[in-house]
């Protein structure tokens, strides 16, 4: 069959990672998908020392390529949102396949784009937007069609887990892990969007679409980072039998959908809390098929474009179909519109509460007296000992409750004198996966 | 879209599964698949108390089914190997696709089956044949395409899973657990299936030919279940730092693949050691994406229907393409003759070895030099006190070797005069998953 022509556009990292394995497993790749993928152009402001383009036309400017009449698909590799939303929009219009890795553009532009892609008749695919090199999109969209997802819960940030990981093994503090993060190039300068979720949260906002057949909704994601995780947390997490990761959680209610990124704590015999270092970790929950995980690398040149040229080979054979036997972009042909996503304050989940006390006697009372006028059970309460005068560190783990309730009880005890200083909120998630 | 129309032959476990699925998620399934999927024809002997059939035409004549011009696809769940195979040559021979959840029959007569299943240009689908609930076919035939694949390791026999996991965790033995297991419904009246790896060796051989493109090999699986395994094989193993599971393994070297079920010892930090009960778990190591690990139910009646209906799916959408454009059955359009098979004395691993030496001077210096004569280091020796006249055991961990090295070893330490009785052998594997 005729080879499918690629336009590679952006040659850095993940860009230069799909040009390399393109070449080295040429003959695997193309004994799978029944013929050739060829790159046919590379579109880059700088050339990648580690690829040899000699062969290859390469231009400077990325949207060359969606004027080339010999390109079948265009792979956009440049990132950010504003020039890849032209990329990725000019590629359509001139009926081309697109291939992307960029979750901040499906996040927030997906809706669009694949509006303007279903009329253009072309396929727009990004599995490599979500969770790197596992190919968890496909295994939602099309390994468990079978099923009414439950729920979806995933570290998919690497960055984040890095850093918790090195946190809890070394016991080191939060910036120290963080500036030997940015040293080996897992987290950027600014490393905003790592560390306060907003990543988590594109990537969260994909799999809810697909995993529940609603729109994305990027923009009513409740979102916290990890940067106020103190490693004193982490020990008393351990302590309780627990270990803290930063997760991506949706789950379908009776009343909407849960749709939320935060540090949680996860009972330590799950596979989810043995999820270590830069590695991410996706579970899906289906009405049928139970518990499911996949593991894998979550970034990094190479597992970006395994799930990149995996999107490629998929593309391939869309070639051969008519448009409506292809996998919706979204995996439902349309979206619903009963399933709202929930305020933060209507969700349910436990707590791990980590609050500073004076040492007078009647303060664990007030405590438990505050929790109990709301209804919300206590499991497991440590309070260390101190040497006197000292504030009290006191540890509460309650049942599940809603939010609501949850604010209300840190509001009053905030405001209690006997306690100093703000209260630390994590949630707790028990996460079967048995 | 017009609905496709279904005949599902056997109603046993996973037959009323599959009905049942089918029509408590008909939305959700038709939503994602485009059109609706319709139980047409039910063929089976015996009624199956947990799905209404009132208003399914029901026959008892699983051929029939390939008569009916109405039916799009059989879903073949009778099981077992002659009957099975009649009715799925007979079906495609009549045009329809096809839908198994039969490991022994793809195993056994897949290069048969494929081979009519191409000439005839119909789908023959499986991914319910390996790990149950797992979308592992597709995860490797689809979302792995861009790799060369090194190896895949996995726990696929729920049973030996079950019963290895309540040995280690409540010290009891085989038979016990085993009994255990049989009224519990994990495993049959025979387990010899389950227990002595036939049963993984049929996943095994079917997970090989997709992962490196070679024809389905069954009959040349090396083959060793866990009947053999003593509960103090699992403490020692726990001491050394190991979980022992029962996996089945085919990595590619220089020189061909190795294909292989037995009992492994496994670190116990890896995510695989951690795979408790009737669980499932793959981990597939690609040579761009690193290691991946897919883990889930592998067994039991929605898990298995989730895969069936995953397939009848894919089915509906390959019926909107051509034939070229489908994803191969074995995953490459055409199976590689350069990867033999190799004979178990050229694999490679490290060995677990317990011995019962009579309590004389020198033995250890016997049996190390016998050791390092074949060039094998040692990593770990454990020897155990015991009371005066008794055998002493001796557990001996060592690096990686040719199986033909061990096998000498063990054939000159049975000679020994101090040895009382054979050696256990249990093969060490890292499968690093960082």
């Amino acid at each position: 069959m005729k080879p499918v022509k690629v336009a590679v556009c952006g040659l850095g990292t993940v860009g230069g990672g799909v040009f390399n394995v393109l070449q080295r497993n040429a003959s695997e790749i193309a004994r799978r998908a029944g013929r050739p993928i060829v790159v046919e152009q590379v579109a880059t402001r700088n050339l990648n020392p580690s690829c040899d383009t000699s062969s290859v036309y390469v231009c400077q400017d990325v949207l060359e390529v969606t004027e080339n009449p010999e390109i079948d698909v265009v792979v956009e590799l440049i990132g950010g949102y504003e020039a890849a939303f032209e990329l990725v929009m000019r590629a359509i219009k001139s009926g081309k396949h697109v291939v992307t890795a960029n979750k901040a553009l499906i996040a927030v532009h997906g809706n669009e784009i694949f509006q303007a892609a279903r009329e253009a008749g072309v396929v727009v695919a990004f599995e490599a937007a979500v969770a790197g090199g596992i190919p968890i999109i496909k295994s939602i969209r099309e390994g468990l069609t079978a099923n009414k997802i439950n729920w979806v819960a995933g570290i998919i940030n690497g960055t984040g887990n890095f850093i918790l990981t090195n946190m809890q093994q070394a016991g080191r503090s939060f910036d120290d892990v963080l500036a030997e993060a940015q040293a080996l190039g897992y987290a950027e300068a600014d490393p905003t969007f790592d560390v306060e979720g907003i990543d988590a949260a594109h990537k969260l906002a994909i799999l809810s679409a697909i995993a529940f057949g609603v729109p994305l909704s990027f923009d009513k994601v409740y979102t916290e980072g990890i940067s106020r995780i103190d490693i004193e947390d982490i020990r008393h997490a351990e302590e309780l039998g627990y270990n803290i990761k930063h997760l991506g959680i949706t789950r379908r209610t009776e009343n909407g959908l849960e749709l939320r990124v935060h540090p949680t704590l996860i009972p330590k015999d799950r596979l989810l809390a043995n999820v270590h270092g830069v590695k991410n970790a996706v579970m899906v929950h289906g009405d049928a098929v139970g518990p499911t995980l996949y593991y894998g690398a979550g970034a990094g040149a190479e597992p970006t474009a395994s799930a990149v040229i995996a999107d490629l080979v998929d593309v391939a054979r869309a070639m051969g179909s008519d448009q409506e036997s292809r996998v919706p972009y979204l995996a439902f042909a349309e979206q619903a519109d009963d399933l709202p996503v929930l305020p933060m304050e209507d969700i349910e989940t436990a707590y791990y509460l980590r609050l500073l006390a004076v040492d007078r006697p009647g303060v664990l009372a007030r405590v438990a007296t505050i929790l109990s006028e709301q209804g919300i059970s206590i499991e497991a309460i440590i309070q260390k000992d101190v040497s006197e005068g000292e504030l009290v560190p006191i540890i509460l783990l309650t049942h599940r409750t809603r939010e609501a309730a949850m604010n209300e009880v840190i509001r009053q005890l905030e405001s209690l004198s006997d306690i100093a200083g703000g209260v630390m909120r994590i949630r707790v998630e028990s996460l079967n996966d048995q």
